[in-house]
C-alpha cells in the first residue's frame, strides 16, 4: 500500500505550508525507533525533523523511505542519482523532513517507514511512524476589521499604524445590571450574555479525526505576568460556528466557563472532531500603566502524553497577541452628547442659563441632584469623560479623580453601568491636592508638531514648575496612568501659580473652520489692560464693573487702571501665562495666529501655608471668561459683569467680537454668586461627554 | 549710541544659533512695558519673542526699533520698503524676535528699545530692554567617546546603535573600602575620590558677566520618578576646568556636595562668572527593571525672580538624558579571568583536578574555604558573574541568587568590593525553588537569528513547560530583572523535567573556530545508547561502568542495554532534550551541524511531593559530561567512569574524539563521590569570571 512520495526536497513543500506563519513548534525533532512502531500526531503547517543516523541500528549503511500519499518528505543531504526505493547511503548528518498537507479523517490514517540496511543490503531494522494530521489555529481579529479571520500570519505580534496588525482588547470596566454594582472585570461570577460584546472574540479552529489519539490534548495558557490583566471564557457547549462579533445568542452563552484567570494560568480545552470552531471570549482587566505596557499573549498548545507522573510535552504552540485599548480623552472640538451639572440650593440662575444653552444646541442636560452632590458643585473636577475603542465595540469610560469631594460617589454610583465604564487611581490622602481636580486635566484637539502627528490631540495637565523645591502637583498615580495610555502624549503646564491651580482657569480650545481647525484661547491680563486703557482713553473711565451685583462693590475703570499693585500682580500673571504659552506653542506646534488672547484680569490672594510662609496665588478679578463650556459652535461663557459702554458690557462685546470672527456664538451665563465667588466658573461647574474620535487609535504610528 | 542691527530676518540669525539644539526654552514670550525699562537676561541660542501690539499704548499706529550692535532682531510681518529708522506701521500681529550672538561682559551691557507713535508720528511711549546675555550648557558624553563634549545637539535624547547617541550611567554597585561594607549607591555619606570613576561626569558650562543680575539663579532638577534611580554630586569648589573622565585629583573632590537625590529633587547651583566649567558626578542607583526602562533626565534651569512669595520663573531649561547600563552576562566563549570553587572536607580529589586544569590554562583559581561555604559546594548556583560597561569605565558585577544556601554570604562578603559590583533580587522564601539556582541561568555566544543580531548572545533560563498547571519556575523578580536588561533577550527552556532542574545538566556551549564560532553541546541518551549498542555488537557487552568506585556497584553494558525500563526513561529524557533542542535551534538560529550530541544516559527518580502525588524527574546515570567547565580551549569534564574498552574509557574516548575535532582539549576530573553522588558535577561546583565582550552594548540596534 505504500508509495514513494513525489516530493523529495523541502522547496517542493506545498505552497500553503510555505505561506503559513512561523509557529512556535514549526520544526519538531522526532526520534525514530526501530524497536516498535510509533503513533505520531502531526500539526499541519509544521514539519517533523528526524536524524536518520541517530536511531539507526549499529552497522547501518543504507536506508530507504516509504510513505502513504498523504505524507511528504525530503532527505538532506539529497541522495545522489538514486531512486528512493533503492537503498540510499546513510551519512552522519542524514536528515528526514516530514510533513502532511491535509488533516486526517481518522486516527493514524497515514504512515511512513524507514528501513535500515547493512553492508550487504541486509535489513537491520524498520522504524514505522503511524501519523495523524490535525489542523489547529487560534484566531483573533489581527487585521482589526471586527471579524476573526483565519490564521493571520501576524496574529502573534502587535504593530501600530494603518498598515499595522494585532488584536485589541477592551478593559471590561462597564457594569452589566447585577445585584451589587461593580465593574464587570471585578465580578467573580460568570459573565452575562450582554457582557460578551465587551470582550474580544477568539476562535479555536481545528480539523482532524473525530478524536485525538489517546492522551493527546489541547491546553490554553498565559504567563504569570499577563494573568493579572486578562481572563478568558468559553461556552460550555463546544462546536460553536460563529466567528463574527455579533451579539451571540443567549443559548450559546447561557453556560459560560472561565478558562483562564489569575488563579488558572493553564487549562485544557476540548478538541472537537471534524471541522470545528470554538469561541472564546477574552476580557481585559486593567489599563496600561507604569508597570504594564498593555500587551498580552495567549497560547494554545497540543500536548503529547508521556506516562503517569511525567508532564505532557507540548508539541505545537500557537500564540496570539492583544493590546489593551487605552483610555482616550475627548477635546472641545468633538460634538457634545451629554452635559452634566449639579443642582444646589443657590444655583438656580446658573441652571437656567445652562438649560437654555444646552437646549439651543440640541444636547442633553443631566442634572446631578443635591442629595447626590451634597453641595459639591464642581462637576468638572470630580471626573473626566473618555472612552475606549476597538474594531468591534466602544463605550465611554469615566476616569474618577482621587480628589474625592462630596461628589465622590457620583462617577461610580451614577455613571458606571451597562456600556459605561469606570476607572480610577487610588492615591494616599496626603498626596492629593487641588491640582488633582480634573479642571486641571484637559486635552488638545488633533495637532501636528514638527511633522509628528497627534491625531487624538495631547493631554494637558497642570503642575508646579519642575524647578520648584515645593509646590502642589498632580498625584503620581494619575500622571503615571495618563502617560501610560500613550496615544495622547501628555504635556505638563504650570498651574501652581493659581490659587485653585487648574489649567482651565487660563486656557481652553474652541473649534474654528480655518487654520488647524481650532484656536487656543488664553486669559490675558495684557489684553484686559489694553481694552480698559482704550476705554479710558475714549472717556469711559467712570464705567463700572460689578454693577447691580448683590454683596459686591462696583469698581470703576479708572480705579482699576490706577491700582499699581493690581497692575504688578497682573504683570506676574501674564508672565506665568506666557510661560505656558511658550510651552503650548512648542508642544502643540502652534503659531501666534492660532492663539486668541482674552481680556481677563487676575489678582493675587495670600495663601496661608502650614510652614507659615506667605505664598501668593492668583484668582480671577472678574468672572473668568476663558473658563467656558464649548458645545459645538456655541460657547457658554461666565457673564463677566464688565464696564457698560453704550449700554453694553464692554467685555462681552469684546468677547463676542473675537469669537464671532471664528463663527462661534456666545451665551453669557450668570455664575457670579454661585460659582465665581467660590473661585470657579461655568467650566468648573459642568462636564461634557462627547462623541469619540473618528480616528482609530490603533492607526497611530509610533 | 544705538545702531540699527543689520540682521532683520530670522534666516539671517548667526549660523551657530541655527545649529544649536532645540531647547526647552528656545523661544520665550517677553512682555514689553512702556511704563518702565526692563532688565532681561537672555540665554544664547534662544530667542525672545514679543508681540509689538500687545503692549502698545492706545492709539499707537507706528513703531521703530533701535538696539546696540550686540543685539539682533527681526520683525514679522517684514516691514515693506521702509528703513527701520523710519516708523513702521503697527499691525495687529506685529512680532519682534530678539536674539544675541555672544555672552555679555557686564550686566545689562546691551540694550534694545521700541518706540511707539500715534497718527501724526507723535511719540506715545518707549519700551526699553536692558539685556544681559549668558551662555549655558549642561553637557554629557552623548557621543560615547569617554569625553564630555560641548553642547551635543542630541544630548537631550537617547538612541541605540553605532550611529546612536545619549550618555550612559553605571549603577554604582561596587563598594569603596569603608568601615561597614555596602554597595556605594546605598551609602549615605559623601563619596570618596576613588568612587567618582564609577559615576558619569556632567559639566555645566557657562559664560557671561561676573555675576548674574540680582535674583537670577541656576537650578538643577530631576523628576520624582527619576529620583529613586539617580544621585548627583558636585565639588564644593566651583570653577573646575577638567572635562574628561580621568581620575580627578583628591583636592578637587575632597569636599563633595550632594546636589540631587530622592529627598532633593531640585537645588540651586552656583553661577561662576566669565568662562566657567563646573563638574557634576552622576551616580546610577538601580538597574533597569520591570518598572524602570533605564532612562533618566537631568535638567538645568535659569530662574528669573518675581518677588517674595512668588515662585521664580524658569526662563531657560537645558536637559540631558542618561541610560543606566544593563547587567551583562558572559558566555563560555569569552576568556576566563578567575575560576571559583569551594573547598569541603571531601572534595580534595576534585580540587586537585581543578587546580591542574586552571594552572594549565594560566587562569587564577580562587578557593572559597569551608568556614565561608559551610559545606555548600555549589559555587555555580549561588551567583552569576556579569559586568556593567560605559565609555568611561567598566567593572564586574555579581548577581546574587535568591537561592541562599550556606554560600549565601559569599557574593556580598567576598566578592563585593572596590570595582566589583553586587546586585540581587529579593524573593519570598516560598517563591524560591531549585530553579532559582544559577546553574539554571546561562548565556549563549553571539548569534544572528533570522537576520537579527544578538552580538552579546541571549540569556537562557529553565522553567516548567508553559502549559504546566504546576511545576517549578525561576522566581518572577529574577526573570523580570533579566528581561529588563534587554541586551541579551532571554529564552525560556524546559528544565523542570530534571530532578535538580538546571539547564546546565543537559547543555553547554564550547568555542569552535569554524561555523558560528561555537558549538552547542547537548546531552543525548540516544547518542549514549548508540555508542553502547555499537560496543555491545563489537563484543564488549561485559565491559563495566563504575569500576573501582567505592560504594558504587559496577554495571555491565549488557545489563544497561537489557533494562527496558531504563530505555523508556531515556526515551522520555531524549524527548525533553529534543524539545529544548527545537527551541534552541529556533531562538539561536542554529542548524543541526551547530549541535553536538554527547553520549549521556539519565534515569528517573521518584520525587515525593507535598500533595502526595508521584512525580518522576531525571538525574544523570553516570557523571554528566555536558556539565563541564570551559576555559578557553580547555574543557574540565566530569570523569564518566564508563566501560573500559582496550584499557580506555569508551565514554572519555568518544568525548575526546568529538571535542578534539573542534580543537578543544579534554581534562577529566573525578567528581564522582563529592559532586555526582550529590546530583551535581564540575560545572555546578565551579564558577568563572570572564573578560567582558569587546562589543559595546550601546551599539546594539533595536
Amino acid at each position: 500500500m505504500f508509495q514513494v512520495s513525489q516530493t523529495a526536497s523541502p522547496s517542493a513543500l506545498p505552497a500553503f505550508l510555505q505561506k503559513r506563519p512561523v509557529m512556535a513548534g514549526y520544526q519538531r525533532t522526532l526520534r525514530l525507533d526501530t524497536n516498535r512502531p510509533q503513533a505520531v500526531v502531526h500539526v499541519l503547517g509544521t514539519s517533523l525533523k528526524t536524524s536518520l543516523n541517530r536511531s539507526a541500528p549499529p552497522s547501518s549503511k543504507f536506508f530507504s523511505v516509504k510513505c502513504t500519499p498523504s505524507v511528504q518528505y525530503s532527505i538532506t543531504p539529497p541522495p545522489q542519482g538514486t531512486s528512493h526505493l533503492t537503498p540510499i547511503p546513510l551519512q552522519g548528518n542524514s536528515v528526514l523532513l516530514i510533513s502532511m498537507s491535509q488533516a486526517s479523517q481518522e486516527e493514524n490514517d497515514s504512515k511512513l517507514s524507514v528501513c535500515y540496511y547493512g553492508e550487504n543490503k541486509k535489513v537491520l531494522g524498520i522504524a514505522v511512524l503511524h501519523l495523524t494530521a490535525v489542523e489547529i489555529s487560534l484566531d483573533v481579529d489581527a487585521d482589526r476589521d471586527g471579524v476573526v479571520e483565519k490564521n493571520n500570519p501576524n496574529k502573534g505580534s502587535w504593530k501600530w499604524g494603518s498598515s499595522g496588525h494585532g488584536a485589541i482588547l477592551l478593559v471590561n470596566c462597564d457594569s452589566e445590571p447585577t445585584y451589587q454594582k461593580k465593574p464587570d472585570c471585578q465580578e467573580d461570577c460568570t459573565p452575562k450574555v450582554s457582557d460578551l460584546k465587551d470582550m474580544s472574540l477568539m476562535v479555536l479552529r481545528t480539523k482532524g479525526p473525530a478524536r485525538l489519539p489517546s492522551g493527546y490534548k489541547l491546553t490554553m495558557h498565559i504567563s504569570q505576568g499577563d494573568a493579572e490583566s486578562v481572563r478568558v471564557f468559553r461556552s460550555r457547549i463546544p462546536g460553536v460556528q460563529k466567528n463574527t462579533l455579533q451579539q451571540p445568542s443567549s443559548t450559546v452563552v447561557k453556560d459560560l466557563l472561565r478558562v483562564l484567570s489569575i488563579d488558572v494560568l493553564s487549562q485544557d480545552v476540548p478538541y472537537v472532531g471534524g471541522t470545528a470552531e470554538m469561541n472564546f471570549y477574552v476580557e481585559g482587566l486593567r489599563f496600561p500603566d507604569k508597570d504594564f505596557d498593555g500587551l498580552i499573549s495567549i497560547s494554545l498548545s497540543l500536548l503529547e502524553p508521556i506516562s503517569a507522573g511525567l508532564p505532557e510535552t507540548p508539541i505545537f504552540t500557537d500564540k496570539v497577541v492583544f493590546r489593551v485599548a487605552p483610555w482616550i480623552m475627548t477635546p472641545n472640538t468633538l460634538q457634545p452628547m451629554e452635559v452634566f451639572v449639579c443642582s444646589t440650593s443657590d444655583n438656580n440662575q446658573f441652571l437656567k442659563g445652562m438649560n437654555n444653552l444646552v437646549a439651543k444646541v440640541g444636547s442633553k442636560l443631566k442634572i446631578c441632584s443635591e442629595d447626590v452632590n451634597r453641595g459639591d458643585r464642581w462637576m468638572q473636577d470630580e471626573l473626566e469623560f473618555g472612552y475606549i475603542d476597538s474594531p468591534h465595540h466602544w463605550f465611554p469610560v469615566v476616569l474618577d479623580s482621587p480628589r474625592d469631594g462630596e461628589l465622590q460617589d457620583f462617577p461610580y454610583d451614577e455613571l458606571l453601568g451597562p456600556d459605561f465604564g469606570y476607572v480610577t487611581r487610588i492615591a494616599k490622602r496626603k498626596d492629593v491636592s487641588s491640582l488633582d481636580s480634573f479642571g486641571n486635566l484637559e486635552v488638545s484637539p488633533p495637532v501636528t508638531v514638527n511633522g509628528k502627528n497627534f491625531p487624538l490631540g495631547r493631554i494637558l495637565i497642570g503642575v508646579a514648575f519642575p524647578t520648584a523645591t515645593k509646590g502642589r502637583n498632580m498625584t503620581k498615580v494619575v500622571q503615571d496612568f495618563l502617560w501610560a495610555q500613550k496615544v495622547q502624549e501628555p504635556i505638563a503646564l504650570f498651574s501652581d501659580w493659581l490659587f485653585v491651580g487648574h489649567i482651565d482657569e487660563f486656557m481652553t480650545f474652541v473649534p474654528a473652520k480655518d487654520r488647524k481647525g481650532f484656536r487656543l484661547l488664553l486669559a490675558s491680563p495684557d489684553a484686559g489692560y489694553k481694552l480698559f486703557r482704550g476705554l479710558q482713553k475714549d472717556g469711559h473711565g467712570q464705567a463700572k464693573l460689578f454693577e447691580g451685583l448683590k454683596g459686591q462693590e462696583p469698581v470703576t475703570l479708572d480705579e482699576i487702571l490706577n491700582d499699581k499693585s493690581l497692575q504688578a500682580e497682573n504683570n506676574y500673571v501674564q508672565s506665568c501665562i506666557d510661560w505656558n504659552r511658550d510651552v503650548l506653542k512648542r508642544e502643540l506646534g502652534l503659531d501666534d495666529d492660532d492663539i486668541v488672547d482674552l481680556p481677563i484680569l487676575f489678582k493675587l490672594e495670600l495663601e496661608k501655608k502650614e510652614e507659615e510662609e506667605e505664598t501668593y496665588r492668583a484668582v480671577a478679578y472678574y468672572p473668568d471668561m476663558v473658563n467656558m463650556i464649548v458645545l459645538g459652535k456655541s460657547l457658554g461663557i461666565p457673564k463677566p459683569f464688565g464696564p457698560k459702554v453704550n449700554g453694553r458690557c464692554a467685555l462681552e462685546a469684546e468677547m463676542c467680537s473675537l469669537m464671532e470672527g471664528l463663527g462661534l456664538s456666545c451665551t453669557f451665563i450668570d455664575d457670579f454668586a454661585s460659582y465665581h465667588k467660590l473661585l470657579g466658573e461655568v467650566h468648573c461647574g459642568s462636564n461634557v461627554r462627547r462623541k469619540p474620535f473618528d480616528f482609530k487609535w490603533w492607526n497611530l504610528e509610533f
